[in-house]
């Protein structure tokens, strides 16, 4: 029998576009796209499902950090986690893909893109002139923002447990729509970073190490959890509430970066490109197997028991590190490279306790420490690197967004306040700040 | 080396298909796809894509709803989701996708479909005269089959914690083979609502207030759970017992959203409908975006406090609203769009108690209001769609859900009775109906 | 605005590659694609994402596990599944992957395979000659990797709860980097077993019976739980201590299968393959969905209750009997030959008790018991099948990973042990081994 599923249900809008004639764009018939098209059409696909895969990196982030805090303040970082997707997901269309991407139109050449809100490709691409040699904007746009806003959770984690949530959601908008997106076009936006040859592949530096930096001034100037370090130096451990999610957590994570480090190859329309981003799927995935491995063995050898959080964050350090570079290396480079993100991991979560610098759930060892890592080893594989530029970019990212963040920090610090009552803290944030509990029928141990 | 890894491998029934001459199709060599077969593929691959997406909402259901129920009654809502999807599979290729899309087989011109149980395409296309206009019918029908089953998620979650299982059980196949289908095939199918130039992309009526009107008409027939509305009025607050779950539940709905209203394009054979899909990409995740942020200022400053659940609930109100049209808007149209939806599901929810309909999960106001909402939003942007004709087709839908509903409902109250026990209900469904309870070890605070 | 976020970002090793003449490959505009070129993207693209669906299925098997043992071993479950996914993409990368597809280089000619690292193509295929017939080695590697990995996956649930954590991964270790791949030679790498015309499309017995009969061997030697069986045969019920994640681990099993069996079609590069394809994602969907609903109506007849894990089970055992043949049946053979597995997981889950075969999460009638099912089923539907030879290449398979997995098994016994202290499978496996709870906060009832 034939079916006319098609031709009933794209009897609006969609009809239209087939009809239309503009442009010369599938002019046979409908289902027979030119040459010039089909090139666009993998790419642009590409960019779409790359982009779902980083998109479900937020339901990653949420699980790992809901299930590493403890029970009282779940709800509080779930609450987090969506509005701050949400949040980026708004304020990157308004600001930030427009300053990170601003093609021609510079403010200040290679150091400030464009203030302009993004427009997307008209419907059917009628009366665009379309170039066909890329991607839709529309493709591109969500890819892009998806990375901003991962950014940004990985900022929501570090500083769990005793943040307050508007000043906190205040500090998410400056990043995603400002502090994010400016840095970012020195590199991908063809600015200055990307004229002196820095190489990061899809962001051990440009997303990682910026989440990481950020992070790290807040969990300075917000200071410790109360009583997580003594007087006498002793660190209490506050283990998290429920490490099924956050072992859901990391793997979705893992999906996902699948699409973070593949879509970064930006074209899918060879046989070239598409080989090689399957080089850098077998390499990612390698990177955090290298780097779950290393943490389990080195737990065991260290505290003679292997500690699964360990594990979890291996594996992510694992990703960040591969992530500056995932095509160049081979399997068993992609192995070293991960590898050394979870061992660097392992042996920077008690360094960060040491100078009391309370990182929830490690965030700033995974995204920046290995992020740092990450950037420099792509000059082992990849030889348009080189290691001064590699390093000099690093530095230079690395000032601008501490100076900035910090002072994000601190004009929220001396205004509204960034911190919870000391009170709400020890009760917890579910409670007192949301009157919300994530598990209310649980009794607690 | 060479791989044979293809040679080997595809040694029995596929090697057969390689061979096979037929059609035209591909006859130069296995890989060199001939230019009207590259259109097929494309929309083919696209359906198969977004379906899966669509599938896993059926994860995202189960997740939201047994976060939102009591810890006493989430096996039981586990059972109900396995058991919904599963059955939605079967009947649907036994009844329902023909009756949806009867091609020039219907029953009653535009009305009713036709009863045929769903053949697939023969393997290898051999003996067929495919049409490579279009996509392939296992494709259509792995896609359509998950918008049925999305159907009837819907209305599990409003009835939870008091329905029997198997009196929803049988509704869930009258909905899945011949409510949703009928109504379905009014438009999607090229039926009469179509032919009056009705506009539902994606399924802001055809889908969402279908759920909606199926859940409002047992919520009615079935009554409240007990204790939930005092005799004063005072509405009891029965807090969900996973709020992880329910924001996991979310983000797993969000994800496969993409392919709900992206898939809804139908086609991805030429430069200009990838591009639109990447628009409904965007547009989707901003309207989700908006309706969320919009819930979490709207309960800021109505409750003092942002309320978790109505921002998961806004993000899924955004989605429904903007699903009737996905494509037309701008960015900005698609936050205005998705933001009332997050403001009609914060505004309504006190709305339905106040009426004493008892809706566990708010999938009422969701799927309904923001249903209703984003269907008649659909003139905002598309010249297409005329609200005279957007309104009658809302309540033409309406009016029909609502009478087959209520009579199924009343049919089965009045004979296998569709009510737990009170001592069952207080109890808790798990150990009551199923004997199994879903977290046995954790003890009730 | 013209964009120039391509210009931008690829200004790295990938700007290289699109400069690159070389192959003739691309030459026209890198937008263009050759026509040869079109098949190889297509396919190499579908690998990949069939690769990260089946990818996920370790997320699944994660949660499943984690949900269906007690809370006491929750951490040391998700811990396992953490590293022996991690181990498994490492070893079969060193060993496995060309014991697997030696291609011509077979040890001994279709029984053992090649020893030798793998390597993937050169970056940007320059200086390969490459074979654009097929896929990438790159895709190749990662979707069959995914296939390795789960096999491991099997084997942890089912030896649960008494395992020690080193032991079992040494197994593991040999499991992927010989025993699989050795095996999984003689069919899809084109040895002996695919010369004698075995069919198996997606490993129905390759893979799932494989895990099944290596954790039969490990149950058998490891023994049953402390207190499982008393003296009289009454067996104790041990509840799984959160039927929430069981579920959704379930339904990303499920997600996974599509790629699992979508991508053993191997080719997407015709209308044919593609809708071969779309044909087996609606076949392994309704066998799924056949699985559960058998099981569903079978419990609730035999025990008077439907019985979550058993519905859970059922549509797992519903996915492993369509593995073997998804392509050839109709969707009502599909829900008959998925019903089947439905029901043997209800029969044989009391029947492993009664010989006190303790296989924690029912892996055994799953894996196996479907998975041998599901090789027979073939000849009902696929005439390339002989039933001598499904039940002989059962047998040889079976044989082989019977006696290398209690090899295995009996040398770990013998030197380290692979069962904890007594004490510890009492108190648990999280604080003793681990020293870490998955629930810490949430008191035992």
């Amino acid at each position: 029998m034939t079916r006319y599923t098609h031709l009933a249900r794209v009897s609006g809008a969609a009809a239209v576009l087939i009809a239309l004639p503009a442009l010369g764009l599938a002019q046979e018939a409908d289902t027979t796209p030119t040459n010039a098209e089909i090139g666009f059409i993998f790419t642009t696909f590409m960019f779409l499902v790359a982009g779902f895969l980083v998109f479900f990196m937020a339901a990653g982030f949420a699980m790992l950090e809901a299930g590493l805090v403890r029970g009282k303040n779940v709800t509080m970082q779930l609450t987090k986690n969506m509005a701050l997707f949400s949040l980026a997901s708004i304020f990157y269309y308004i600001l930030g893909y427009n300053l990170m991407y601003p093609g021609d139109a510079w403010t200040m050449d290679g150091i400030l893109g464009a203030f302009a809100i993004t427009g997307l490709e008209p419907v059917g691409l009628e009366a665009a002139e379309p170039d066909l040699t890329y991607a839709s904007v529309g493709s591109d746009f969500f890819f892009q923002l998806m990375f901003c806003a991962a950014t940004a959770s990985i900022v929501s984690g570090a500083l769990a447990e005793r943040i307050k949530l508007w000043p906190f959601l205040a500090f998410v908008i400056v990043l995603t729509a400002v502090i994010y997106p400016v840095q970012a076009s020195w590199k991908w936006g063809g600015g200055f970073l990307d004229g002196m040859g820095f190489q990061d592949f899809a962001g051990s530096t440009v997303v990682h190490s910026v989440g990481g930096w950020a992070a790290l001034m807040g969990a300075i100037i917000l200071g410790p959890r109360i009583g997580k370090y003594g007087k006498d130096g002793r660190v209490t451990p506050m283990p998290g509430s429920n490490l099924a999610l956050a072992t859901l957590g990391t793997f979705i994570l893992w999906l996902g970066w699948f699409g973070f480090n593949g879509g970064s190859q930006l074209y899918m329309d060879s046989a070239a490109n598409v080989a090689d981003i399957s080089r850098i799927f077998s390499n990612t995935n390698t990177a955090a197997a290298a780097g779950a491995v290393v943490a389990l063995i080195l737990t065991q050898l260290l505290y003679k028991k292997p500690d699964l959080t360990m594990i979890l964050n291996g594996a992510l350090a694992g990703l960040v590190s591969i992530t500056a570079e995932p095509l160049t290396p081979s399997l068993i480079s992609s192995t070293l490279i991960g590898g050394v993100g979870g061992l660097i991991v392992v042996l920077t979560v008690p360094m960060l306790d040491r100078l009391k610098i309370d990182d929830v759930v490690g965030a700033i060892p995974v995204h920046l420490f290995a992020g740092i890592w990450g950037t420099i080893a792509v000059v082992f594989t990849n030889d348009a690197a080189n290691i001064v530029t590699q390093l000099t970019s690093i530095v230079i990212v690395g000032a601008f967004v501490c100076a900035t963040s910090a002072l994000v920090w601190l004009v929220l610090k001396a205004t509204v306040g960034i911190r919870v009552s000391e009170e709400a803290e020890i009760t917890g944030l579910d409670t007192t700040e949301l009157g919300m509990e994530a598990y209310p029928e649980f009794s607690r141990g």
